[in-house]
């Protein structure tokens, strides 16, 4: 791929075959098996869809990559997807969404839909009194693309984030409420006690399979944004306005496909969907 | 580099200017922090001893990568390491010792330690029952690397592997004596209450910054075996050997490069040294 092109030029277009259809699939792609989440946000809310999921298993983490690497990455992600006919693209994957969701709407030709837009829109008309947490990976906390986003959308926000880089490994683990995942959250969130927030968006697809414990731990009185299920309600929205809701009466279908360590995806996705997958295969995508 | 080369002959050969002398450092590499435990035990143990790091952190984990591109990575790894004009390089890394040590020991011209052989042997030597435990990230566990080294050193070995994913992450956030550490290490090592192995070995080089932790869960009965401290035993006899122990008065020195993320590097190194680091820069290797 030519990295010298002019500023203004994709560095290719991603075009499908034919004109989107309304009984294609939706795809979804990550750099692993956080994207799940969203899958199964989509799932729930559009149960009458097909999905397709792609993990890019061999090169995670995206997180710390550089944002060349991490735009290559992401339209290489994109364009295996596009060659499935897919009728919109979901990123379900936060750095890519901050990183990369630009360039990949000039390359693809179906709609591609970020997390961080509508987890963001979300958190700002959830808050009654202007104060938000963010949790995330340390990439994306450090990245600021939630606090950047929802200041854009309301002023006098005060936002307040937090890294929590253990709960990942132990969402992949399957510990959902296991006491010691209930204690990890406990001493991360204690920074948030004082901070008298009122909404705290999962900044991390992988968070959303911790719910119940980050719940317990943060109190009723606080409002968990799944940013997976804000970009399903945007993708129902669109699918609707645009006539793409599928209406066939057959059943749906679903595909999974990894670039690496398939077994894991497999042991780790039945944890994220509460159900074993069975559709999956192995791709080869650029050179790793 | 070419991969369609013949079988015996090396992809490219790693030459150093000048012949080995005492006064040269030695070369440490890993895919990121997990090797500085090793560094800490070289240190230890050879205390007049210059040395330099190789964190290859933009590429992190190798665990997960292919047979092939492993084996690149750890040459251009070791082919930096090599221009410093080093007298020996050790393989701080489980994956890279298990998978790319024989390529590298053919590439370079000065001699090439990896952590699984003196591990191996020193756990074989210690064992009085011959029930050995081995505890690693997944990659390693499935590689059955210790295994294999092991069983051909003693005949009627009884080895028991496990893996235990979340001891990487909890010491990468410095949660050396924290009660979560604790108690996930008694469930990781939970498994091995009924077998009773006499010895276990660390087959991860992060694990041994998590040492009181998982010596208290498994009592005084079990030895733990160190590989970055064996190792460093054998570095000292082959240095000791070939005449290659520095004699120099002058204070030595030390340098650290990392391929991407320096601040996170820094933060995680004053953990595994128990001291800050002083001199570290950020380099690039190959194509990410």
């Amino acid at each position: 791929m030519d990295f010298n092109r002019q500023e203004n030029e994709p560095p290719f277009t991603i075009r499908h075959s034919s004109p989107a259809n309304a009984d294609a699939p939706i795809g979804i792609f990550d750099s692993g098996v956080g994207g799940l989440t969203v899958f199964r946000a989509l799932e729930k809310r559009l149960p009458n869809e097909s999905l397709i999921y792609l993990g890019d298993t061999a090169r995670i983490p995206y997180g710390t990559r550089s944002k060349e690497t991490i735009e290559r990455y992401a339209l290489e992600d994109a364009a295996f997807i596009q060659a499935k006919n897919v009728k919109a693209i979901v990123i379900a994957c936060n750095t890519v969404s901050s990183v990369a969701a630009h360039r990949l709407r000039e390359a693809c030709e179906v709609p591609v839909l970020g997390v961080i837009g509508p987890g963001s829109r979300r958190a700002v008309q959830q808050s009654r009194n202007g104060r938000v947490g963010v949790i995330g990976t340390e990439a994306t906390i450090a990245s600021g693309a939630y606090e950047k986003a929802m200041m854009s959308l309301r002023d006098g926000l005060k936002i307040i984030s937090r890294a929590c880089p253990l709960l990942v490994p132990l969402a992949e683990e399957g510990w959902m409420e296991h006491p010691v995942t209930r204690q990890v959250a406990t001493e991360y969130l204690e920074d948030f006690r004082h901070t008298e927030i009122d909404t705290l968006v999962l900044g991390c697809t992988h968070y959303p399979i911790l719910k119940n414990v980050i719940q317990q731990v943060m109190g009723d009185a606080v409002s968990l944004i799944d940013s997976g299920e804000a970009v399903a309600d945007v993708v129902a929205e669109r699918l609707c306005a645009e006539g793409l809701m599928r209406q066939s009466a057959a059943p749906r279908s679903e595909q999974f496909y990894v670039t690496d360590s398939a077994r894991r995806f497999r042991k780790v996705a039945e944890y994220f969907l509460g159900r074993p997958i069975e559709s999956l295969e192995t791709i080869e995508l650029g050179q790793l």
